[in-house]
């Protein structure tokens, strides 16, 4: 017999651009796996076949023809097939998702950022959203100058958003930083300017407090 | 000096396949032109050069890796870029807008006859739509068979609801009838197995009557 395997856990990783969220959700999940759990590791916009397909609509700019509340829809049904096909099979079978950016990311890029009134963001967000909101946000926060040089250091071609002013940038931070200070018992700040190897530290004690597990592994 | 335009009209034609939806629209917009009344006819999915876009993709069956509840909301994404960017401005400049489908085709198509809960679709709606309702929608009912040959008849390629069996266009009938008797004061139901010359005269004595337009016109 087996006993039903508990809910899994829904964590997110959210932040301006270099802030570097993919890094730290493989450390993360590394991390977690040392614990034997099931992790599954996935990413917005994409994380299912037909987001992924918007995805590439979005990032882009395929999708200019429409205006930003429509765009902002598109982002919400990539987001619900994402969820559909992806994120809630996984927590039903008991497994720990991390993913790279989720609804966070729509309320500021496309609401403190841009044009769309975060009122009919929200509304949005409950529809599409509903109860699978993520257990735990990861806000990762740096100077947006740091962030922006660490893009251009990749040497990767830029997408859109990137290739945004500091305005822009400038925005999307303040944006990132209300939402923790909006949501503090979902939402932690996570200082990223420090070395990878110090953020990922911070990020072990975030989630090893917020849900409880034993803060050094025990040899079986 | 000019006085200010009073707001438009918002009128949206809804039915099966082949209930005669795009000749009736025709016919109804010739009606108001003949009062000298401003009209812009348009159609969903479409409508705006973006929702147009989606249109094919969505009649082509190119949004088959989604899921139907993130299918619907790419239909309500089109949507709103159909209100943004051609419906709201041409009410607002006092047009009358009459519209080949539209949010009714989503409660029917995709909740009626499809997998997706009533209620998400409902939520989804009440974001989208919000306060541009239409004032009145004109129900065009008739007997299944009589629809599809009528489809059948026009020797035009068919789309994917057109291919639909019979228990998926009798869905499609009750869900727009069960609208229709939920919604008396915005719908009416019209008898569209008639002849086109008395379906088009049954609408326009239900729009004559609606809006309180004078019966006949007066020679100026």
């Amino acid at each position: 017999m087996t006993a039903e395997k508990p809910r899994g856990r829904f964590i997110t990783l959210e932040g301006g651009e270099g802030a570097g969220k993919s890094t730290q959700a493989r450390r993360l999940a590394a991390f977690l796996e040392q614990r034997s759990l099931d992790v599954v590791m996935t990413r917005e916009p994409g994380g299912s076949p037909g987001a992924e397909i918007m995805r590439h609509v979005l990032l882009s700019g395929g999708a200019e023809p429409f205006g930003p509340e429509a765009e902002t829809m598109l982002f919400a049904a990539a987001r619900r097939d994402h969820l559909a096909v992806t994120i809630k099979p996984a927590l039903e079978r008991g497994a720990w998702v991390i993913c790279d950016r989720f609804a966070d990311s729509t309320r500021v890029y496309q609401g403190h950022a841009g044009k769309v009134p975060l009122g009919f963001i929200q509304a949005l967000e409950r529809v599409t959203v509903g109860e699978d909101r993520p257990d735990l946000t990861l806000i990762l926060d740096l100077p947006v100058k740091v962030g922006l040089a660490r893009v251009a250091s990749r040497g990767e071609a830029t997408d859109r958003f990137e290739k945004e002013g500091l305005a822009f940038h400038n925005k999307l931070r303040a944006g990132f930083k209300a939402i923790a200070r909006a949501e503090p018992e979902r939402c932690r700040l996570i200082d990223a300017a420090a070395e990878a190897d110090v953020v990922a530290e911070s990020i072990r004690q975030a989630v090893t407090a917020h849900f409880g597990l034993a803060p050094r592994l025990v040899a079986p």
